[in-house]
């Protein structure tokens, strides 16, 4: 496994302030129960018949099938913390989900989470459109192969009711640090809340926006097309993303030592600590891209969202091949992050 | 005038924990009312008496005479920062105050801060019987030349009863990190007052101890002979010596990844930092000494008390050559320390 995802490297279009995109589709076989009562004979059948699919299209998708079980505990974490599956997921009892994941890890499909299907394609920078266009022909292709449960007037039935209709999500991940330090931030999700938006911290629901990172999603899937709420999600990202770089030259003009002064500490910390939490970590990540963003600070070859994996503890472990605890993991944190600045600096 | 002191050099034995040694006389002349209730006239007189002396002096001695009124606020305001004036001796009026120092700025000599005279002799390192020695050559040369007011019984006269007797007050500015990080430093220090001794913050009487720095001198100057003071106070600071030694070993090797984590992040701010308040560097150079010591940090040139004058408002102004506002201080205060710390570490 690539320890980083295509998208992380961050080419995409606004990619500075929208790190990803991603649109998930929720699927369901017909004439199967949901995935919380299959039994384990139908379950098995179930799973064989997703990976026949998905090895049929394997040669054209680049895509690899693999039961969850299969995999390292922390094997399972790291794909967590890098967007491909949900937290529910790799919760026990694992034993009849599996995974399918493309080359770039673009493309992922949860089968049995919460619904048979979770297909999800994940693209750098503000991309919904082009993420649609893909998550439709890939899920035409599983069409092909599989019977899905469809019905004429509520659209493609999903385990939980807010998922009926399109069965649709859209989200990108926006990095705001100029508008949580100019105090707007929560105005402006307010403001997106009274339109039917979602915003979430980093890791999906109930987590913290460490590190200013937010989560913006559609609330409802029906009543509109896939393709109005994808414009709908794409037009509101795009004014926020002109408010962000508005209130970027806003500080730059009226609080650039203070701005200086912030990024330089952050970089101190992170090339000098030798211990860290994770929560630290992205705070300061964040404030190091913001710098480098506004040419203060001298780039990277890493880019943010590679560094902000090595926050994490699974990833953490993966890289250093062996479990860790706590104590074990802010030591290694903040080694790996220190060793990988101070690098990459002198290399640029 | 040298930006710095001789004893500033740290040269002196255990300078690495005794940052100075310190001696003061007060002397009073005969005939006349103490300071605080002199006329114009008396003190004028008493002025040149005492400038006579001092310039009888200056060869042997290289001492120079100042009336304070002649120096501009902010040279008054670093001679209190540089420790060779109190505090109190600079608030207005000035008009009948006067200042000797030598070129080395080992002795001073405030003339009519709460007594006619008092003598200060600043050393590096653990020298109060050093300093005592000079401070009593000085001492005799000055009864040489002027009246002082003396009491076969009380000994010198003083303008506060707490000096009545030898009138010499003997202190060590001692930096206790260790101490402190352990927590054993209140426990240390309410053992010195239980026999005699005050400890107080950097800057005397009513200061916090920032830093880590702390000053340490006796209580009572009746019933002891100097001599017996003095080697009470060495014998109880080469006690402190070890304490502090103790628990920097103690440190090392059961905390040595969080002194590092300590020391490098302290650096890691003082060296990117664009902003920062006298305490902030005052704490943080605290640190980075303390990883000097150790050999955790790169020696710098400029020594830790030459530094921490970087933090101080007077100095910072003298530097800069004008007056600047707090907020101006806060940023030249960062700039010169960076700029120092970063340039010196490349040449070590």
């Amino acid at each position: 496994m690539e320890p980083f995802s295509a998208w992380m490297q961050a080419k995409g279009p606004d990619a500075d302030i929208v790190l990803s995109s991603r649109i998930r589709l929720a699927r369901n076989l017909k004439d199967m129960v949901f995935p919380n009562r299959l039994t384990d004979d139908v379950a098995e059948k179930m799973l064989h018949q997703v990976e026949q699919a998905v090895n049929d299209l394997s040669r054209t998708w680049q895509m690899h099938f693999e039961r969850l079980d299969h995999l390292s505990p922390i094997d399972r974490q790291v794909l967590v913390e890098k967007h491909l599956i949900s937290p529910a997921f790799i919760e026990e009892p694992v034993k009849y989900r599996a995974i399918a994941i493309d080359e770039r890890e673009s493309i992922s499909i949860m089968v049995n989470e919460e619904d048979h299907l979770r297909i999800q394609i994940l693209l750098s920078g503000l991309q919904l459109e082009e993420a649609w266009t893909v998550a439709n022909q890939l899920d035409d292709a599983l069409e092909r192969r599989l019977d899905y449960a469809y019905d004429s007037h509520s659209g493609y039935l999903t385990a939980c009711p807010t998922n009926i209709g399109t069965a649709m999500r859209a989200s990108v991940m926006v990095h705001l640090p100029a508008l949580v330090l100019t105090r707007q931030a929560s105005q402006v999700f307010t403001t997106l809340a009274q339109i039917g938006m979602v915003v979430r911290g980093l890791y999906g629901e109930g987590s913290d926006a460490i590190g200013n990172i937010f989560q913006i999603s559609n609330q409802v899937s029906l009543g509109l097309s896939e393709e109005e709420f994808i414009h709908n999600l794409a037009t509101v990202t795009q004014q926020i993303v002109g408010r962000e770089r508005h209130a970027r030259q806003y500080l730059q003009h009226n609080a650039g030592v203070m701005l200086a002064d912030r990024v330089e500490r952050a970089w101190g910390l992170l090339t000098h600590a030798h211990i860290m939490t994770s929560e630290e970590a992205l705070r300061l990540l964040s404030e190091v891209k913001l710098g480098q963003d506004l040419g203060l600070l001298p780039k990277t070859k890493s880019t943010f969202t590679q560094l902000t994996l090595f926050t994490r503890p699974g990833f953490l472990q993966s890289q250093a091949g062996h479990e860790l605890n706590a104590q074990e993991r802010d030591q290694i944190r903040a080694q790996f992050l220190r060793e990988r600045l101070r690098e990459e600096v002198q290399s640029v």
